[in-house]
């Protein structure tokens, strides 16, 4: 745990371990709150929050540079890389990349305090000018998952620090040791004590506590739809704020006017991207049946170029699994898709080998023809096995990429503006995008539609989410 | 009740009574809505969603442009405010203000549809533009209060159809005929059948059906605390959105370099405005020693001046009020009040004489020196009891002003700039006047803090509230 | 001339002929504005500025509207509508949909006046609270053109009215008429008198008194650029803001991937709407040499299809030029294409028969395979002369089209997402439609870059252009 | 000069010398740009132009955010401090403020990248979406003056920088060294070549030259009335866009409400900052009659404590004149003020003494009642002259501050709401101070009314002034 500015490991306090899924080695035993620490927790950021939400946006956001100056430092990113790589098991190239998008949100969030300004009305019916003032709310709680663990708190938490808010974090118990580390690299760079706590342990019991607390003004939660909807109704008890993200299953429309060969390596990496362990990224296929054969063919080249092992090997271009459940459920994923008649062109299995049979490894999986009552298609699936089916044209494919529960992201990959036109307004999704796919930028909204979620991350907008309104009127 | 474009009235359906609370009257008798008709009302606002979500935001604009000119023709205007004179009290002149509230909101909220636009980014360095697209939710639920029922009407669903959402409204029981009469009017003036329906009856009931249906994507609720939170946690269980009113107990602060006169008597018209079954009026006034005397001079006269009578009568300035339970609840305050020790200066009891008898009356009551702990301090007093307890500074003022747990609204009466900021920033409030109190202006943001609620009405950011964001990237 | 909110002709005025362009006959003699009646005017704007500016916008908007409703009564409608058609020539469907253009640019800027804010800061380095206060500028001219005059005076008054301006409008000698109506109308819909004058006579005597007194504040012009830049610097001189709408040659180009013949016909109407007289209509059209000789024909059936005759017969689509001048052009025009080499493939001359022989009419033309060198595409031709050059590619057809010294509007006509993009892109144009041209929504910023002028009108940003930001500073 | 990326000081250049104000010994001798040299500055700026504009905003903002780390660096502060203290005379904590405030700038424009973008129009009358795209305008030129040689310089400057356009600086040929410095600063942080370049020598020659070349887009202009109106006149016959800063002589009121010791010397220090060398400074000081005699009081005392001296020494807190054409107007204002019949309290006259006797010093100088007619009230006073007069209230204050043709700034002094909403709505100015003076703040529009200038400088909108709106119209 961190809190108040320093580690906290409690001598008596019950323990975890933390598995390399690479190795399936114990990386590091790590304490779980007590019910005594996160309320420990919860009163140290309470009681770092009316200085840190007194100061001005100028002197929050030279706190935010100083710790991007640190991220940006090859020293420190590379260490964070390595941690992340461990206990996570993504190539080191993507762990860079996560902590360069971290540097990327800071910089983002804290440019946005030179806009920052409020609305002022004149009302000469009334005889009174009126303004708006936005104040922090208090005490803002993240609830990570393990996929993303550093990319996504920045989205949470940036804005939160920026508005004035202060922080507890409760990362996944499969990677908290890169927020860990990036805590007291806050801390290092300037962030006094208290304003950006970590608590560590079972998701269940901490999230409910935190919920219930009076003090937590707002959760933000990235995780499973049951998980999420727990957390918004004991938030609405307490007429706390939440934003959820719960997961996606995320379409790709390729139409017939596209250079298939480039969208096909596109969906290869996108969707193989972390070892397909990202709520988005292409997990149903729908290509045109005229170039199906082809798209097939092309993703199967792309996908025998993936170099499967430990990310920590520079010639690693994928990962295993992060957890032993997760290898598990892409077993049994595959088993029931052959059941169901569906085709395995690549991969399927635990790949063998002496370097995989320790860790929680799964080979880069293609399948095609899935039937709509498929897990594949109903459920998440959050792993690498990409599904590609054939539709006749583009009202079909846009039945099926909306026949599901959720509606976080899609895409479609057309160069036809009226094509381009149908998918993002057709499209049951929170970001539709057009011959890209996964792709975010701090600048844009994100959140999904259905039971993806609720409210948005990311964009100027979101630092709403992290502060109340208070209007004030003046009659002279 | 009103589904489909007209009345609906079962010929089984339960009934219930409404009574005129200034000759305790039977006015009409109404449907209590089964829930197979809530069904039928959710359904017929989910079948005119699509048509209605179609149109342009010139098109709907233009209904409701309709609709605000056939409310400004007298005949309308009178007929609607002498209803709501009959079922809820108020006298004939506040009735037509309300009405003409209304007017002003829909010409406020017709008004933002020449400013709306979404947002778009050049993103170099992505080789891509993007934009966001802003999509109504569908079926919106407003879950109406008795004592301003058209006006708050309009606060929450004026917003939601201009951007095309369709509104299901539960009226309370106590005044649910304005409400229809307007129903009718809106539909007379060229809004399409099933856009805006109106069931009747039991809060409780059929506030949880509502609730509970996942057609409903929104819901608005204005009512006590423990109701809205019960909304609150049903809604979240199915990813619905909430706006709560939740009720307030504002206090105002009168410092010793005002005109005393001038503040005691708006203070009087404001705190007596609806015979004080307000959500913002002031309800709590702390006055400067050296000025108290003064002020509970000027009030007691002031508040000799007004007439109490049945609404209908132009003489009357405040009429009873709305149900035999308020007029309870008014006893009970005094008597305890009474018990506290604290200073009854006028009114405290049931006004005596034949046009009284059998209405819901009670007279205006000033209660001076009320001790911290009182009822009157601690709940929302919902009726005609001003109390007016002398502060010895500006500090202790703000300390019982924020001694509450509500936070809607909130005024400091003073000319001293220094003063004017430290009540502006430390009165804990959503809305805080200076040197005014009461006054809502539909582009000021309107909702309360702590136990006051969650969200905001009124001001174009509400707009936002209907809408849901789509994020649309191309890239080239 | 209408000045102080009445009719003002002196009787030792020197006055101008207003001629019917269709017919030749005398329509009325107008009086020409000497340079103390300019002055009368002028100060009459000035002496009700003050009232007017003190107005809330609510109240500005309220008398707007009012004029928008006294306009949308048929019988007001048809009047100014039969004057129009009287004095410029156009058709009277033209006229009509030109008076409703004036009523949809009232009801937008209206509309405005819902969302109008300025900014609030808090600065918390420097203990202070900031906010911006607009204020109206004082008198703003209009200068106006002949072709579409009621239309441009509302882009250019409207906004200056609604934002607490006063105006003084200077008509062209063509066509005074309306405009003149208009002003009368103004006052019987509630403008109090003064706030909008209209002086008649000479443009470059009473453009550079206008220029040169102190008390105007802003010029808006649309005209030559010669006269344009002329009042510029005039008006720099003593430091008056200027808005300049100085003409365009549009290009038009028209690839290999659209429907040919709906888009040869859509090409058809909008050059030859308004008989060519428009700043925005695709003057130079570039076509795909594949589709070359399938878009020429498909345009020649259009252009069969042209009914030329007197715009106040129902059966007319395309009136007389507005003035003998327009048609001489046109003459020398065609001669001088002739001598280029160019083919004539319709029209090119002046009508044969009765009903034409007194007025100012052309023929629809037609020319192809124009030399770059030609005048028809280097000045701007402000007649019923279509011009249609053969192109390879997209390349050359963006080269040519970017091959002018104008750049007001431009289009592409395409389905590709890729050329759609370098088409907007790489067009040199205030404006760049795909698949359209010509249309003018009041919410999108309308003006030119290069020689066609300076500032933009319509969209929110033109309120700006009316007032001046005063910055205030509270500190504490 | 320093073009194209280096140094550039033909060698046949005519020269002018660089003179240390303080000591009156020649610091460097500077080539005068020849006209051909002036092209070729333009051409190096018009030849980089593509390439700049063509980056992303995130990459010129991480330019900028180079070049303000680098001006962050203690060596290079110093160093920029000690050039301008040399030869513009002020005292090097002035300098360094100024250097600061630079960097203030830099980071300020550089965080609003974060939140730029356009706006979406989706019209469904139309059937289309719109959007607008904003475009760097080309070469753009800044003017400067040699008060604030390098904040002035980053007013105009790193906006235009930021938003795509490249620079082009002629400083003062008083101040040219620090700009020099500068320029090559910038280049070593990683501006591209061309990007900014700096031609030294005449304003008049220069100026006209810039104001007529087709490729200069745009002039940012900070000088005399005269100059400036000369400076637009020229930029409109060529259609480019000119801001204008044109001096102020700004009165500061106080009322009898505030603490006199402290607003004296409030009064004191913003006044004689930079040696009075100021558009935006305290020149005519209007005090309310029954505080007059202890404001004076005040004033003397704190006037008492200035060091006049060589602005290298840290002790010195008052350093000369910029020029001896400054100096020898001190001595002019104060000849006349006697004549006139006004009180010299304090100074003005040349101080005595070896150190000053090189230098262009002047006393710091205080006087009172002054008649309304003297120069020193009409003319604007740059250097250390305080004119302080009584009036019997705020009509006469309001008054006497609007009796100028200058409108720059103005503040108000007092604890009244009524008194400072008359201060900021009555007082002609751009922007309005209440209890504070000359503080400008980069968020905070700045300009002038009346001759005090056209256009504002800072803030976000003033990117604006920056780009070109494109709009376009996409139709399906």
């Amino acid at each position: 745990m961190f809190i108040g500015g320093e580690k906290y490991n409690p001598i008596q306090a019950e323990t975890f371990d933390v598995i390399n899924p690479a190795t399936g080695e114990l990386i590091e035993t790590v304490s779980s709150a007590s019910s005594d620490d996160v309320e420990k927790a919860i009163q140290s950021c309470a009681d770092a929050f009316n200085p840190w939400s007194q100061k001005s946006y100028a002197e929050r956001a030279a706190v935010l540079s100083e710790i991007s100056t640190v991220l940006k430092e090859k020293e420190y990113l590379e260490k964070l890389a390595v941690t992340l790589t461990k206990e996570q098991g993504k190539p080191l190239t993507e762990s860079r990349r996560e902590i360069e998008g971290v540097i990327g949100v800071i910089d983002y969030f804290t440019g946005l305090s030179s806009s920052l300004h409020t609305d002022f009305f004149e009302n000469k019916n009334n005889q009174s000018y009126s303004f708006t003032l936005k104040k922090p709310l208090g005490v803002c709680v993240s609830i990570l998952p393990w996929n993303m663990p550093t990319l996504i708190l920045s989205w949470q938490m940036i804005p939160a620090l920026l508005t004035g808010n202060t922080c507890l974090v409760k990362p996944s118990s499969v990677c908290p040791l890169t927020i860990l580390e990036l805590a007291a690299l806050f801390h290092q760079a300037g962030l006094p004590a208290g304003v950006f706590n970590v608590v560590t342990g079972s998701g269940e019991k901490i999230g409910s506590q935190l919920a219930a607390s009076p003090a937590v003004r707002k959760i933000s939660f990235t995780g499973s739809v049951d998980a999420g909807r727990s957390i918004g109704v004991e938030a609405a008890k307490y007429n706390k704020r939440v934003t959820l993200e719960l997961g996606g299953s995320d379409a790709m429309i390729v139409c017939d006017d596209v250079d298939i060969r480039d969208c096909a390596s596109k969906a290869v990496q996108t969707k193989f991207f972390n070892g397909g362990q990202a709520c988005i990224s292409p997990k149903r296929i729908y290509v045109f049946e005229s170039v199906f054969d082809q798209f097939v063919q092309a993703v199967l080249e792309s996908v025998s170029k993936i170099r499967l092992g430990n990310g920590l090997s520079e010639k690693t271009t994928m990962g295993p699994l992060s957890s032993a459940g997760g290898q598990k459920q892409m077993i049994e994923f595959v088993a029931s898709a052959k059941a169901e008649g569906a085709k395995i062109l690549a991969g399927g299995k635990i790949p063998e080998g002496d370097e995989f049979k320790n860790g929680y490894f799964f080979e880069p999986t293609v399948i095609t023809n899935v039937p709509p009552s498929s897990g594949l298609l109903k459920e998440e699936v959050f792993g690498p096995i990409m599904v590609i089916n054939p539709v006749s044209d583009l009202d079909e494919a846009i039945f099926e990429a909306n026949h599901s529960d959720f509606g976080l992201g899609a895409s479609i990959w057309t160069n036809d503006i009226r094509r381009a036109k149908r998918g993002f307004e057709e499209l049951e999704a929170g970001i539709v995008w057009v011959n890209q796919h996964t792709k975010v930028l701090p600048e844009l909204p994100f959140g999904g539609v259905k039971d993806s979620g609720f409210g948005r991350e990311n964009g100027y907008e979101s630092l709403n989410d992290y502060l109340e309104t208070k209007t004030v009127v003046f009659k002279f």
